[in-house]
């Protein structure tokens, strides 16, 4: 495959115009002497929690329904994703089919009451202990990140062992103060999940979780929708932490790419109206926000560069969850997305 | 007056060992090979915003209490600071025997009764379109700063008669909302009053006038005690503003420097406990901060260098209150303090 002057975006080598050949890795790389290009060449993109899209919700998703979920994702530019649970009881999750190449995102039940969110409190539980009492119930090697709430008692001890079987610790729905978010920053476990939603807010006096966010060199996942938090919100993230910090996510729900009107997520009832998917206490549900949306407001949001694009949807994901990808560089695998000058999504490589 | 083999720190030349020579300007600096020092010189301090200290209050100070206020600040390491009032009927303004060589800065009464503090809520007023009706009760040429809310619709009509007269508007003890604030900006008012205290909050949908502070290029009043803001939010804010946007005020309040006990503030009554002044309904009523402290406080938050300490301590203010100051360097006026390693005052020079 030949792809040819084209703007290639690399998150570490930058912008250049060049010529790219490839089959399932990138074999060779051609800079051209040109300065003018029709279309982008990035990393395709990574979303590392996401609960569904078109129907499709990973609670209830049959093998069929993960392989139609891997090619809606293709079609947003997205060639790894980790399929997101909610909270519910943990026999549930023995329930859930997922193909050996994804592993899940399992947010919640080690979550603050607090802080549920779009989580059923009666399903919340502290952290065992050890990671092999969810083992019960899920292969370990088929979970990929778990959300937990940091000020349980147990955080640590599980969060160690979590870190032992290749699963990644994300601090989240959690009502800590700043000075446990720092204890479980200083153990090691530095990201955080929808920064800076369903966390505890930023306090002059007390600067909770939010403020640890921002002061303390955590990575956070962020729903650029412009809804779960404002632009300028977005903007004030970029500008405190810079690119290299962030990992854009979509936390997108079944009502995605759909039309208006009333679903399921996990058992709780979400109505969704202009786009915008709420539980009838007004609770954001999640979000239907598709993740080349989410690219395209990102960009908007805080006019950043595309090279700090590519870092945000794709190379910040693949480092943290150690995976090959996330670069346009040779030897590298050839998950690639063309776009047009203003994002648009012409062609997507993910084999 | 010769001050031999000091490090010199200019908040624009950096540090460097080396001797001064002055009278009431800077005549001479020369530059020494040796890297060793006994003490740390630094341009003077500047204090902003200052209620009162020792039992001296700008509402009720006579000419001789303001001569003792002159003194006592200069023992703090200052040598020009702005006596603040506090929200009153504008009759009372008229009753300040301020010194010609002294400017107010006036907080309230044109602020917002939802972010009042501890100011009385019965003589919050909007300003009026034009500075001369506070001229009606206090010569323009008293006037150095006013904290004004900006959410009223009279306030860009007056912020720019004030401009105009040189007088500095900061923009404080407001419930403005984002818009509002950028607007402001926008139209050129800058400087925000002892952020983040009696601001609209940071919420990350509605970012408030907190976040206007943090995503804008305000330049912003802080107090470094500890108290009306935790430690790690003073290096957040220096963070993300870095020392350029940040001017070190006092806030102090008559009981400053005295025992625990019962005090004034206008008309309302604080307690002092731990050297904390609250209103009876548990509200922040100034400080009890010395400047001297807020400096080492600074230091100690965020870890700054010298160089950075003497622009949020001086250089900063002097620039925006167009002072003759804030240098270290020849032809600059001599005001200078002289500290030890620990950042006591040794010395202080303020012809």
């Amino acid at each position: 495959m030949l792809v040819e002057n084209v703007l290639i975006v690399d998150p570490v080598d930058g912008e250049y115009v060049g010529t790219v050949e490839f089959e399932d890795v990138i074999l060779e790389i051609r800079k051209s002497d040109k300065s003018s290009f029709e279309h982008i060449l990035m990393p395709a993109f990574v979303d590392p929690h996401i609960h569904g899209i078109k129907g499709i919700d990973t609670m209830t998703a049959s093998q069929e329904d993960f392989e139609r979920f891997k090619e809606y994702e293709a079609l947003e530019g997205v060639w790894y994703f980790q399929p997101t649970t909610v909270t519910c009881p943990l026999d549930e999750l023995r329930k859930i089919k997922i193909p050996s190449e994804l592993k899940l995102h399992i947010e919640g039940p080690f979550i603050a009451p607090k802080r549920k969110g779009a989580h059923s409190e009666s399903y919340i539980q502290s952290p065992p202990r050890d990671v092999h009492e969810l083992e019960q119930y899920l292969s370990l090697s088929s979970i990929g990140t778990i959300t937990v709430a940091p000020e349980y008692d147990s955080f640590l001890d599980f969060a160690k062992s979590c870190e032992l079987n290749n699963i990644r610790i994300s601090i989240g729905h959690t009502d800590a103060t700043f000075a446990q978010a720092k204890r479980a920053f200083e153990n090691g476990f530095r990201r955080i999940t929808h920064f800076p939603n369903a966390l505890s807010p930023l306090h002059h006096r007390e600067l909770g979780v939010t403020g640890a966010g921002l002061l303390l060199d955590f990575t956070l996942e962020i729903i650029a929708d412009g809804i779960h938090c404002a632009p300028e919100f977005v903007n004030l993230v970029y500008k405190v932490k810079e690119a290299e910090k962030i990992i854009l996510v979509t936390d997108s729900i079944s009502a995605t790419g759909l039309e208006d009107g009333n679903y399921m997520l996990g058992d709780l009832r979400v109505k969704v109206e202009n786009g915008i998917a709420k539980l009838s206490d007004g609770t954001l549900a999640g979000s239907t926000l598709k993740f080349s949306q989410a690219v395209k407001n990102f960009a908007k949001f805080t006019g950043c560069s595309l090279k700090e694009l590519a870092m945000v949807s794709s190379y910040n994901a693949c480092k943290d969850l150690n995976l090959n990808g996330g670069r346009i560089k040779e030897g590298y695998p050839a998950k690639l997305v063309l776009l047009d000058n203003e994002l648009n999504i012409k062609k997507v490589w993910n084999f």
